[in-house]
């Protein structure tokens, strides 16, 4: 039997200018793939740049983060672009990472959208499309991380993109594989343990429980470690030991 | 004796969202060589990508035309950036035209930076040192387009950055071959056959007339003609027309 | 019978840095009532400052035009805000253009939302409630111009904030009153006479002509004319020529 | 003999969207006037208005923090102006926070300019005239608060626009009166203590200690108080304690 392994992603490089958002120094020790603010929601240049090097240093893979352009909103309101301007604005951000990570010596290993965006080309066939056209012409073979039976995973295998799938230790399932919405009750795990327990049954079983204890099956690619909040250090590190622990191998999906 | 030939070269691509600046279509049929606005003070993706394509239908030389992050002011205040801050910012500018470029089948041909930063570069031998180590990173052997006798080409020559020589056909100049302050008298010519006539000369005999009558010697390997002033297309054709009917070929440089 | 009035609008003050957008000059000569953008779709402070100027100097009343933030999408483009946020953002955009006018001897005499958020607050009560409430606590009785039965006029009523109604001369009616969307045939009319007729009836017979030929009632108390498009000042002047030839006075509604 | 006092102030409101900068909330419990971010540099509409509140809850003066348009920098790089836009910028950011103020039930009591417009203003005639001349046509009255012996002193002088001094608690003095630059030993302080009994001396005998040893004179209307550096908040609570223990009241100047 191969020996067990999962990804561990974690959103990266989103502070920007004089304002600091998360401990990217201490993340990029845990996991082994980065998803890297383009600039458009968070990440200003040196920022990328620094993010990119201690990538390197860390032989963590990293991923391009593009967003809505809403700075103010930190990329987590939804904003009605058509595909052609959405086109524009991803192809824009994943062309400045790139270009910064080939002079870092890193290079371009995946996307994954962020906030609001992420959301909605779950669910919005045509906003997908355009995401998965940028991803495309951009460089084909460049894979797309996402949430499993989605829009924008039915618009990559149309589209011939590759598209790996993650899994969210911290966030509570539905029973039908979708994430409890973060309004309503057990949206977001908080106790590190059974958050790194539920990491690792993920991987070995193939399974999370559901808020109402049923069981839902996946297979993720990467699990997804949040880096922005109280605790995401502490957090990332339980899942990391617990994985390790029980002979899961945490190895970049890229 | 080889035929004489020359690039023009002109700042394009500068609209931004619902706002138009300059007649992009009619001046890619005249120049050889597009500086295209990044993003910072003008130029959204869509109009990037769009000048791209007729960029390559038209077979003009694509240039990166990186500016200060300054959309109010357009790039034509000082931004006093530290060297890093300068080195990131250009970068970033450089690395996401690159990209749009590529995936719109055209190539990064060469660098001219843009309004104040242009103005800055050619006097601060800091900030030209910090756009020359980005260009020089970012791609060795991409070339800077830009002035003669200042600290970029001094800057250019230290590091092993190609360096290529402008002048301005519709720009006063003082004896020793600066050219006349904006803020004084005989700064901007406007008269179209005088400009024309003075292209010509520029590229034949390699001299162009000083306000004072004087000569003044010059080996531009382009020429530059503004985009965004009224007129502009006339000047352009005008210049393009008498250096055709001298013989001369417009020819990008890069 | 007292003398038939009406006042004609025109969004104005929409250049933003170097990128100029109408005539806002020609316009201001012309209309009763200008919107003026407050900085987060367009409008630099010079620009809302020369507007207030040239508005106080054409005895114009001025509106505030607020927008989504959204430069590069010209606050055309819906912006998923929460009530809280956009009762700030409102508040933030009101509280400029008002500082502005009263420095240029002007006042505030109404509001009127721009783009993405004026159709959305048309239907969205949510939204609808958030700006009607930065209106009120701005400043008490300050009102709202809008679409008619839409539910910004529901929430002004409920908050007891000013509301009036305005028509649009060139846009097509459906028989229900709302407008044409603009992806379908006959949304936007070209005709400059037509148009100019059509405003006459809006306000001598409190009628406009649908696209299937049947009347519906309207009781405008403003007419908006457009003054961003080609021929912009052509159709405000034939509109304001017919008015005055048909007996009715061009008045500001505030 | 009357009680001495003095003012303390602070930066407040410089966090923007998602990002948080300094303890606001313990700072505004402690200092007697709050310098609150336009949006320029720092500071979103809820971030104003939530600061507008929480100063009028602990009966904290307000100024006007203005900056230039520099987000990603801060509002630390020195950009340059023309003397128009300056007055624009600078308008534009006292009417927005004016107006929030005012809806908070607060009001704007004084102007004082941020980071690189701070440092300008005091050496630079013409942009002290221009930042002058937006407080003063904004709200004749209006004071500013600012560096003893600097430009912008002498143009509210010739303004007639009322100027306060501020002395720097935690900054090293030259003998001259000047700070020590940012770039030199001893420009910084970091003892709490010792800045303490700096800030009382300052009150009660109305002097500081240069980093040669030698006394500058000087009289303060305002001590400022750090609020974005660690321990900005235990260094205001000592120097509070320190002056209260010493008979000083600290009371708003305004």
């Amino acid at each position: 039997m191969p020996e067990p392994r999962v990804d561990l992603n974690s959103d990266l490089g989103e502070s920007f200018g004089s304002w600091t958002m998360g401990d990217d120094e201490a993340l990029l020790a845990l996991v082994s793939s980065a998803n890297v603010a383009c600039g458009f929601h968070a990440g200003d240049p040196l920022t990328m740049l620094r993010t990119a090097r201690t990538a390197v240093k860390n032989a963590v893979a990293v991923g391009a983060h593009p967003a809505y352009r809403d700075l103010a909103g930190f990329g987590r309101r939804f904003l009605d672009l058509n595909a052609e301007e959405l086109y524009g604005d991803v192809l824009y951000q994943l062309a400045a990472l790139d270009g910064i990570l080939r002079t870092a010596g890193a290079e371009l290993g995946y996307v994954k959208p962020h906030g609001a965006l992420y959301n909605r080309i779950a669910v919005d066939p045509g906003q997908a499309a355009a995401v998965c056209a940028a991803v495309g012409d951009f460089r084909p073979g460049l894979p797309v991380l996402g949430l499993p039976g989605s829009a924008i995973e039915a618009a990559c295998l149309e589209a011939k993109v590759p598209f790996f799938r993650e899994a969210f230790v911290d966030r509570g399932y539905l029973p039908d594989g979708t994430l409890v919405p973060r309004t309503a009750e057990g949206a977001v795990l908080h106790d590190a343990e059974a958050i790194a327990q539920r990491a690792v049954r993920m991987v070995l079983e193939g399974v999370v429980e559901a808020v109402d204890g049923s069981l839902v099956q996946l297979r993720p690619d990467s699990l997804c470690v949040h880096g922005d909040t109280p605790g995401a250090v502490q957090m990332a590190a339980a899942v990391r030991t617990a994985l390790t622990e029980a002979g899961v191998r945490v190895e970049r999906f890229s």
